[in-house]
């Protein structure tokens, strides 16, 4: 924060203010009201609102609306695919200021350094990235991950400045259940914040996990769960991420009576989606349009998201508050003209000016090299479990098909959809391969795999030729992860994503177009899910009902065991 | 808080949680709505709601309704006139749960150790009191305190419990003005919680005193001033106190929109006042009364307060929150039938079983011996300051007045109300006398005098007797300070105040019993105003306009300086 002397001296006049935003109205989340006066700056801090200033430059924003900058309040930012230097070019221009993220995914691949690699970029970035401690590294016992993170380890991450709690407690049968390792790790934070995440936990159970101390939640699906968690004090995160989507279905609840204690995030959400509709700007466009009242809407994505947290320097455009600024439009628009991030014009040169640190979790894809036979997978009966997709959700269904045994193996069945899944363990632990069927891919000949594959991100195959498996598995480790669609022996499109496999060192638009180029591939495989690579990344996560599949087997999600 | 593991133990009904309340309904502060379920207790935390539980304890709340226990975001404990653990007994009962204070009438008498004091009652009180370092001890350079708290004082006080941050920043011209002290102090709270007040402060100087990084305030006596204060992202403090009473004033501005951003308080409140009308309890019950909704002024009463201050833990009847919960008859009678404070029930046996610390503080009261001629004054002119009093305001006038000079002293006159006010320095440091004239008490004879006095709290006398003003005046320093009246010679009524010259040492019926005494008998002297002794000590506050004297001589408040 600009210096106690300076901001005072401006705030008053005594000095001329660093930079004066002249002639636009500012949206008051208090009142409600649209005000005029000049907005004046010192440094990284509003010092001045509803008077007359000087400034050592002024910007014209006649026209315009200022609001406070948007804040996230839930999300991986791996999940963009690029790093963070890449995302906060990809979404602050967008008037996203504070990211609050969770940097599980990188934990999960090369522990503690991923987690320092963010802590450290967050200095550099014009958007204020906020690293949560991730509290489920790996997120269950039941796959091989690439590191562990003990409450120990997350002791030692804790005091960085961009701190400002422990990141989704998914781990929700250990709290409820008071796992002593879940246990450890909520006492390390005890007093502070915890943020939680519980799909469809409610009645005592709820009251367990709230009873933790965990304050903030973003799996509500339905109103009746969000109005539960509501009703019990947890904060409600309004999630719209590129497959997770709840923004219509909990919309309706955020009213100017509830905004106060929402919250929007975007959780899992690739530069396709934040191209093609946009970011929080498009939550809040979005609302409006369903007829949301634009305080109700700004208030969550501002005001509320900083109070939730505890971020009391940002959340206003008020004195003493970060200048985190945005000029749009109209409010129902929400198009952003101009934004200041920290006091910060976001240019093109004020993004090339920043500091970059070289990204970590290089050469981490150590998988066995694979052929066709390490797919083939018999049994002693017919009768087979089957992933069943659901579009567009991170739930699937458990499906039981009987598939005939033939010269040892299950063959994939296109007239059913029925083709080979695989999991390959890559960071060079024990070389598990795992197999199974999953249906409603649509996939007719070839395969398509990828290192983004939740939350251990190992080797994810689906495939119809375990040949074309084969290769593309073995690409992955050619071009330290990514995604690569491949058919008749050769490789149709990849993307290289050689941070940790799971971030490219591409600009964002690269990564767009690659993306695009990835699924009119998978397209010509017959694939018939809009997010084949998306939906394939959550096809292993075993936290997400009913029925997964990690390097060490299919899961069983509500026994919570893998299946004999 | 209750620990980890048996808070979610007895939130899942795993055990039997230790106590429930049954039968009542519940007022979420969040969505407005009166819900049905047990509430259930786990030692100091409220573990489940909303569902049905097995209790140790199962208390029947039947026709009641649950709100959250009231925050008292701003006072001074000392002005209730008794120990923190009377105050305790005073209000809890009534529903108050936190009390944030400010130890600054002590810290001016005996500095740190009267601040320690505080912070180690609060340690036992079934109330939850939260102490805020005092920010300007002295007020001003323009009176002898007992102590001063410097920077280095406050950073040693630091790091209690029981702290929140640093109390009311009174000396506003130094914030604006950047007075090294000033920037010291503030500096030492920077990121984290400081109140403030800023009566009257508005526009550019305002925005400076905001930027310097104040949150919250409480002076503000119109909707205009409060409206400017909330647009400029303070959290704005109603406050009804014994004197200062904006809560009328404001109440139009306490909306649903605006209600999460605005609190209650009381700031100086007298144990008359609490029993003829009540605390917080009393400023719900008359709000709602005169048209605020009833979500409106409970959430300012709690839910808001908890947030403005940065109290995770408290605001809401919820999982994980402290068992604060006030069982009253209706949302509009406020009257609190049963009372929990952080899970313990309070009952007079709750009561004595506090820990009770001894007072400090004694003795304090070291002011020369003077006679009836230590009060005669003369000068050079006839034209004389007379602070004029407004009923019910701390504000005074600034008047001029004609008193002929009779054997060298200005006589008081009755025909004109004019009459004597003096000043005598009590801290054993230099035996200052300073006297001048006062208009508005009515007094006919005799003389009262006091040693709670803001905020040097040395003796203030009013009389028309000198001989009873010296007589009220060294009678005082027999008792060690509190409330003298006397008449013709002899003492008509008193209140020892042996704490500090500010506290009494009995309990708080005592003392309302002996306060309906003083104001009788100052009555029998002719004073016509409702609260003689709280007027008088707001005569002595330099930082509260126009006219006031102190041990240094009468302060021209607008100017800032003592008149020669």
């Amino acid at each position: 924060m600009a210096q106690l002397e300076n901001r005072i001296a401006q705030g008053r006049g005594d000095e001329i203010a660093d930079v004066v935003l002249r002639g636009g109205r500012m949206l008051d989340l208090v009142t409600g009201e649209l005000l005029e006066g000049d907005v004046a700056l010192c440094g990284d801090t509003v010092v001045g609102t509803l008077d007359s200033y000087e400034g050592r430059e002024v910007v014209d924003v006649s026209g315009l609306i200022l609001v406070p900058g948007f804040i996230d309040t839930h999300l991986h930012i791996e999940s963009s695919l690029v790093t963070p230097y890449e995302f906060d070019r990809c979404v602050t221009p967008r008037g996203v200021t504070t990211a609050i993220c969770d940097p599980h995914e990188i934990a999960n691949v090369i522990g503690a350094p991923g987690v320092r690699y963010f802590q450290q970029a967050a200095r550099h970035t014009l958007l204020s990235i906020k690293v949560q401690l991730s509290s489920c590294v790996p997120s269950t016992h039941m796959e091989t991950a690439g590191a562990e993170l003990l409450a120990a380890d997350i002791a030692e991450l804790m005091g960085d400045p961009s701190g400002l709690g422990m990141a989704e407690f998914m781990n929700y049968p250990g709290v409820i259940h008071r796992d002593p390792q879940a246990m450890d790790k909520l006492r390390l934070f005890e007093g502070g914040h915890v943020d939680g995440h519980c799909p469809l936990l409610s009645g005592r159970d709820l009251n367990a996990y709230v009873a933790a101390g965990i304050r903030t939640e973003h799996e509500a699906t339905s109103p009746e769960e969000a109005l539960e968690k509501l009703r019990k004090g947890m904060r409600v995160l309004i999630r719209e991420g590129s497959v997770s989507k709840d923004m219509h279905a909990l919309r309706p609840l955020l009213t100017e009576r509830t905004a106060p204690y929402m919250c929007l995030c975007t959780d899992d959400r690739n530069p396709l989606d934040i191209g093609e509709h946009g970011h929080l700007d498009y939550m809040i466009r979005e609302m409006i349009r369903l007829g949301t009242t634009p305080l109700a809407a700004y208030r969550a994505a501002t005001l509320s998201a900083a109070e939730a947290f505890g971020l009391k320097d940002r959340g206003m455009i008020a004195p003493g508050k970060r200048a985190d600024i945005v000029a749009v439009d109209s409010l129902e628009g929400c198009h952003a003209a101009m934004v200041w991030a920290g006091g910060v014009q976001v240019t093109d040169d004020a993004f090339a000016a920043r500091t970059v640190i070289p990204p970590v979790g290089r050469g981490s894809v150590k998988a066995p090299t694979v052929t066709g036979a390490s797919f083939r997978s018999g049994g002693n009966r017919t009768e087979t479990d089957v992933i069943g997709i659901r579009e567009g959700q991170i739930l699937t269904d458990h499906l039981h098909e009987d598939i005939p045994i033939t010269d040892g193996d299950k063959r994939p069945d296109l007239a059913r959809d029925l083709v080979r899944i695989a999991v390959v363990e890559r960071h060079g632990k024990n070389g598990n391969i795992a197999s199974g069927f999953v249906k409603g891919f649509g996939l007719k000949s070839g395969a398509i795999a990828s290192t983004v594959c939740h939350d251990h991100h190992n080797i994810a195959c689906v495939g119809v030729d375990y040949d074309d498996m084969a290769l593309a598995a073995n690409r992955l480790g050619e071009i330290e992860g990514g995604f690569v669609v491949a058919s008749g022996g050769k490789v149709l499109a990849e993307l290289a994503l050689p941070v940790a496999g799971l971030m490219s060192l591409e600009p964002f638009e690269v990564v767009r177009d690659r993306l695009e180029q990835l699924r009119a591939a998978a397209k010509s495989l017959g694939v018939t899910l809009e997010e084949p690579f998306l939906q394939l990344a959550f096809l292993a996560l075993p936290v997400i009902p009913s029925l997964k599949i990690t390097d060490r087997g299919m899961v069983d999600v509500m026994k919570f065991e893998i299946i004999a």
